[in-house]
């Protein structure tokens, strides 16, 4: 796919209510313990719009996953809004997590005046609990009697768990054809007590898209963003990614625009990927992982991902510990074939391996380079096959262990 | 293949000389900085014998691996000694590394009077530092010329990084066609520098095993021992397991006795590599992961890795925390397919999770387990297929974030 020539990426003001066409509000409803804690958001467009909708790949799946999972497949891809809870992931509840689910988008679609089907429905928080869904229901029906445009901080508040802070962005996309925004806010991995990690994401624009090609762009576009990063290869009963597409600007997607698309939802996706990885557990640095000339896209990422979850390459940039013995011998386990006297490794920017000998002259430099905040590894498999691909991490503390190893009472 | 029924087991004193046909010494050639501390040993036998030898994995392999690979293929599966150096590992050392391994054999085989092609050589220690090969030499023909019966515990010392204890032990094997000894010692994931973690191990038996047999029982004992331990997931450049088999027990290894060398290699190399866990860096207790009723052996061990791999479990056993919901989550993205319904998880032998439910009510008594200094976590897939696989790790405490993010110099 060719870069848009033509089209300009601003940065925009606030969140998913950016885009025209979406109204929210973020509410206490009482999961959480402390009563200034937000823990319930609506987010709803004007009218049922497309929707998309990427779950997570564990084979154990939340109750939530299973009922947004059949709504979109009942309505081919429309909604009219999106019910979040924090504080209580509703994963391994059984048949009574699942009717709790459908309940929440039961009481938001009757609050608002739409199906059941058109509402998809996200929780994040301790696994194995049951939802107090009393207070769930009152909360969506104080959420839905409160919606603005203008609530987008209070939502990406009300869908964190331990997140350090709330994560919304938005851009505008100027093309030949019109201006529209796509906006976005994401929670991380934090836990609302040591559990585990969960990734919510939600997207809008104004853009009009067909639901078939709102699914497309949001797999290639999470492909090297929400995809591309890891705090510690976990993956939740609970990731989910949603896009909702008001219409509102006029702006219609087609083969001419849809790169125009793309290129939003790449710029807001990519920030807020960013800021998980920065909000990571007891993560002090951002780590862009680069592995280049691999023989397939595919191959690079595995090497990439291989060396972003190697605990002691982690650990090791923590440190400030220029050991490019430890990204060697991490690309030479990832499974992918490459001939190691070929391979470079660059830390930011400077050269520590080729040839398969080390330069260690250069190590009190690239040392200085890993004490900021962030770091840049590049690796050349040099097979001549020139395929790339970035996976972003953060560094691993001691202050991860503290957070994962205290006892979830 | 079956059990052997008439074939008695019992521990032994000692290490690699325990059984007969083997002498070995360590000393301090002058790699580690401290007078006392012990780098390198030489384990001989009293003539050539039957070798094997399993290498990493990894496709960075380090000068010694080159080189006694080359020299296991020349000899068709003959050696006579192996050497082995601490402090350094020798590895991304380029053409000046293969001649300083070459010369570590030709001078080892100079003082014991055999071919260079019989010497096996192993290096453990930091990556991309050049051996001191004058003093490693000099090291060489002090150990050759102090080799004993009785130098086990040194030649245990002596290979020895960050390891908290060294490692060796032997058993005895009587059989129905007499008596023969299995020893072995081992060093694990401890870095002389925060560097890779290095795994290398020896055995030796006075039974007497053609070298093609001798392979294909290191290979099966190491699957349910070595190859079933992780600390970190890594795999080193020097990752090297030695066995040696001198035949002084007169005790032939043949269809009918070959289960019974399997047994006390299997029971040598499980206490060796629990060892290993045991002394993993900052570890504080072992976890036994076991699953069960899957539909393949590689399954369940693909999903036991998963599982001991995780750092959510890692950290959650560190802080006895009986978090099911980690271990089922681990489970659920290991790539292999099963039911979640039909599955459950037992911790200290306890039910915590079935049909899609937790059993929270039993977590103290759980967290009481979890406080001991062994864990067990058991995973039945429930698929009907009856495969089971144990991977053994340990816990992830602050104190391997230390370790391995201190600065290398």
């Amino acid at each position: 796919m060719t870069q848009p020539r033509d089209v300009t990426i601003s940065p925009g003001q606030g969140g998913v209510t950016a885009p025209a066409g979406f109204t929210t509000a973020g509410v206490h409803c009482g999961i959480k313990a402390s009563p200034s804690a937000l823990d319930l958001a609506v987010l709803a467009a004007d009218a049922p719009v497309a929707a998309a909708a990427l779950f997570t790949t564990n084979l154990a799946q939340a109750a939530p996953v299973v009922v947004s999972r059949r709504h979109l497949d009942h309505t081919n891809g429309i909604a009219r809004a999106i019910v979040v809870n924090s504080g209580c992931a509703n994963a391994c509840t059984g048949t009574l997590g699942l009717e709790h689910a459908r309940q929440m988008a039961e009481e938001t679609a009757r609050a608002l005046g739409c199906t059941p089907e058109q509402v998809l429905v996200a929780s994040t928080g301790v696994i194995g609990v049951t939802l107090k869904i009393d207070r769930v229901l009152t909360g969506i029906r104080a959420a839905a009697s409160a919606m603005t445009r203008t609530g987008g901080s209070d939502a990406a508040r009300a869908i964190m768990t331990t997140d350090p802070f709330p994560k919304e962005c938005a851009v505008t996309v100027q093309t030949p054809r019109g201006t529209f925004s796509v906006g976005g806010m994401t929670k991380g991995s934090g836990m609302i007590e040591p559990n585990m990690a969960t990734m919510l994401g939600f997207l809008t624009t104004d853009a009009q898209v067909p639901p078939a090609l709102l699914r497309q762009a949001l797999q290639l576009s999470a492909r090297d963003t929400f995809n591309a990063i890891t705090v510690d290869g976990e993956c939740s009963t609970n990731d989910t990614l949603f896009a909702l597409a008001s219409g509102a600007s006029g702006v219609a997607i087609d083969e001419t625009t849809y790169p125009a698309l793309l290129e939003g939802l790449l710029a807001v996706s990519r920030e807020l990927a960013l800021g998980i990885v920065r909000g990571g557990e007891g993560a002090t640095k951002l780590i862009a992982v680069t592995v280049s000339d691999a023989t397939s896209i595919d191959a690079a990422r595995q090497v990439a991902r291989t060396i972003a979850n190697s605990l002691l390459v982690k650990t090791a940039v923590h440190g400030a510990d220029p050991n490019w013995g430890r990204i060697v011998a991490a690309s030479g386990r990832s499974g992918v074939m490459f001939d190691v006297e070929k391979a470079t490794v660059h830390v930011g920017g400077v050269l520590m391996f080729e040839q398969g000998l080390p330069h260690d002259d250069a190590a009190p430099l690239v040392a200085e380079h890993m004490k900021g905040h962030e770091v840049r590894i590049d690796v050349s498999l040099g097979t001549g096959g020139g395929a790339a691909a970035t996976i972003w991490t953060c560094d691993l503390s001691a202050e991860y262990v503290r957070i994962n190893g205290e006892y979830r009472t």
